[in-house]
């Protein structure tokens, strides 16, 4: 593999806590440039210093950032809901909805399929500037389809999440359910997998349940976390920062004692505006969390239910303009902070070592992410040091 | 020319007011193709029925609609003002801001510089499937820069509007100004110029000085277009539509003569929902609008200060979120609403004799924009019958 050096680099986002500051929490490097060697960042600093390379590119003053980490998604499904999220739009009913159509869709699929759609939401993420995404399995929730789920997202990240407990299938008694989850359908899932995950909400699983399925997932090596307090108050985010889970996603709807627990367990507090902007919903208070200590993400929760956008830019433009989050929060959330969420300290940043996951934006700073929202900004991205078509 | 023939399009949009129905103001054809030649639509139907044509396009079963009209833009400009944005997103003072920062810059600028800034967003515009473009000038406030302003945007578009008055530059007296604009700056402007636009709103331009800047323009040939009750109450919207002004833009504070008197002189609103999302100002109530039948279009506004998105996509789905439209309905108002806003009736829909702009989503329906806010989602964009590289 060759060298590439990337020169003149209007405004760096290198996340690099070394270069970070009270004012500047990205480590921003102005005129940078950056050198990619087999798969890594090799070299970062000023144009004026840069080693010499075998390939070169000019970034014309443009910025560039660390890929963006998307930490939460559910890409293997089928079907989609474009007449119910219609519906909701309109404030009308709409009975054939819900997750349960998905669930129907995704089983009856081929697994050629569903690797197809994986794969065309993965390519469409990319072209956005996402250059690691988890995904979840969540649409089967029979010991075959939760399996072959994350066997096919294997095939596009490492970071795979077992979510057979998203929801109690039709026909099934809850808790037998759960010992399913945690029996059977686990044995089948955990190759595949490196996560594992609990819908804790009213409807869906409760504490009790979600630590039944989250130890058995420990006991054979799979990491646990959550999605609470979406839909209101719950003890998701208590438990998560009990178990000392590395993230818990959505936390919408919060108390003192949510905040404050999260501050203390250092677990990460994944926002999902995409969810709130699609669903009509208040969004989390990302200022309580940021002021209070807990560490942010952003990601997409890409899924046809609640949040059908793969826009990480999007996400961010709606962090900065629902809650209040300023660009270089945003910026630092949907990269370094979805690292962070997935336990990754070589991707999320840009310094020597770090996996070579580069965006370069066709704007002169981070910031037109939220000043230009909609606008595909993302010019070109490399990943692993290979340089994606835009 | 050759003849093109797209076949298997999942969904047409056509806005063809002879397949409209109650329920259906796309006039939506399944199943449909299209014939594309000299520049024209030459025929809509069935793809069974589909005639012969020189080339081929199978369209996957996705949907297509007419080519977004984005029938409001300031695109000749220098500068960007993103410190700016990031401080009003924060809350907090920003001294150096406004428009005379980018009035200053735009006067520095060279032709050359400026043309390259309007090439660089209508090429982004038309990536996002815009095909029709409005484009106004505003920063430059003198006879000189408006008239260079206008020549630079007339390479891009007919739609060019004359908008002298859309702020009293710094130093001038303002009736002294308004006599400068509608004489001297009038004169040099007319000839790159179709429309002209006034921003009225207090501390901008009041009613009187708007009559006599129309006034001037209807003189000379120009059609009159307002910007009015953006942020506040005024007399801008009675103007309109008492003078019959094909459109007039923002109408975000509304009393109810207001309403009643665009309804009944049948002048577009066109909403501007870029705007509010980038200042975090309430949006317009657009239900309210449609519901007492006045017509109503959608645009992106974009500009430097208050709107800088060129996504028509984006403002579609801020419709639908924030503004409650039907997705149908944004769809229709950011195509054929756009075109009736420019009085043109040879665009924003894909009828026979239309102009060929037609956009092709990577989606099964215009349910899509919305549902998927902030994904690129324009496959492919043909304007006149050119297909754009994608
Ligand atoms: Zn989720
Ligand atoms: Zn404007």
């Amino acid at each position: 593999m060759t060298s590439t050096l990337i020169t003149n680099i209007g405004e760096l986002v290198t996340n690099d806590p070394a270069r970070q500051t009270a004012d500047d929490i990205l480590g921003l490097v102005a005129d940078a440039a950056v050198v990619l060697e087999h798969g890594q960042v090799a070299w970062v600093g000023a144009t004026a210093e840069a080693p010499e390379a075998d390939a070169y590119v000019d970034a014309g003053g443009r910025a560039a950032i660390p890929g963006f980490v998307d930490s939460h998604a559910h890409l293997v499904f089928a079907g989609d809901r474009a007449p119910e999220f219609a519906a909701r739009m309109a404030g009308t009913p709409y009975a054939a909805g819900g997750i349960r159509t998905t669930v129907a869709a995704t089983r009856a699929a081929t697994d050629w399929e569903l690797t197809g759609r994986v794969a065309a939401l993965v390519t469409e993420m990319r072209r956005q500037g996402t250059t690691t995404v988890e995904i979840k399995s969540g649409y089967g929730l029979t010991v075959r389809d939760e399996a072959r789920s994350l066997a096919i997202a294997r095939q596009f990240t490492e970071e795979t999440t077992f979510l057979g407990a998203h929801v109690v299938p039709e026909g099934s008694e809850p808790d037998e359910y759960v010992a399913l989850v945690a029996g059977t359908m686990l044995e089948a899932c955990a190759p595949h997998a490196r996560w594992i995950d609990v819908f804790c909400e009213r409807g869906a699983f409760d504490a009790d349940q979600a630590r039944t399925v989250l130890a058995a997932g420990a006991a054979v090596g799979l990491r646990g976390r959550l999605h609470a307090n979406q839909l209101g108050p719950g003890p998701g985010v208590q438990l998560a920062a009990e178990l000392g889970l590395v993230a818990v996603d959505h936390c919408t709807y919060l108390e003192d004692d949510d905040v404050s627990a999260l501050a203390d367990s250092g677990t990460v507090a994944t926002l999902l505006p995409g969810v709130e902007f699609s669903t009509r919903q208040p969004y989390p208070d990302a200022r309580r969390l940021i002021d209070a200590g807990v560490a942010v993400a952003i990601a997409s929760d890409c899924n046809p239910g609640s949040s059908y956008t793969s826009s990480m830019p999007l996400c961010v433009a709606l962090a900065v303009r629902e809650m209040r989050m300023t660009p270089a929060e945003a910026t630092y959330a949907a990269t370094a902070g979805g690292a962070a969420a997935l336990d990754r300290n070589d991707i999320g940043r840009l310094v020597p070592g770090a996996r070579a996951d580069l965006v370069l934006l066709d704007a002169p700073s981070h910031v037109h992410l939220a000043y230009r929202p909609g606008v595909p900004l993302v010019l070109a991205t490399w990943v692993g040091g290979h340089l994606l078509d835009g």
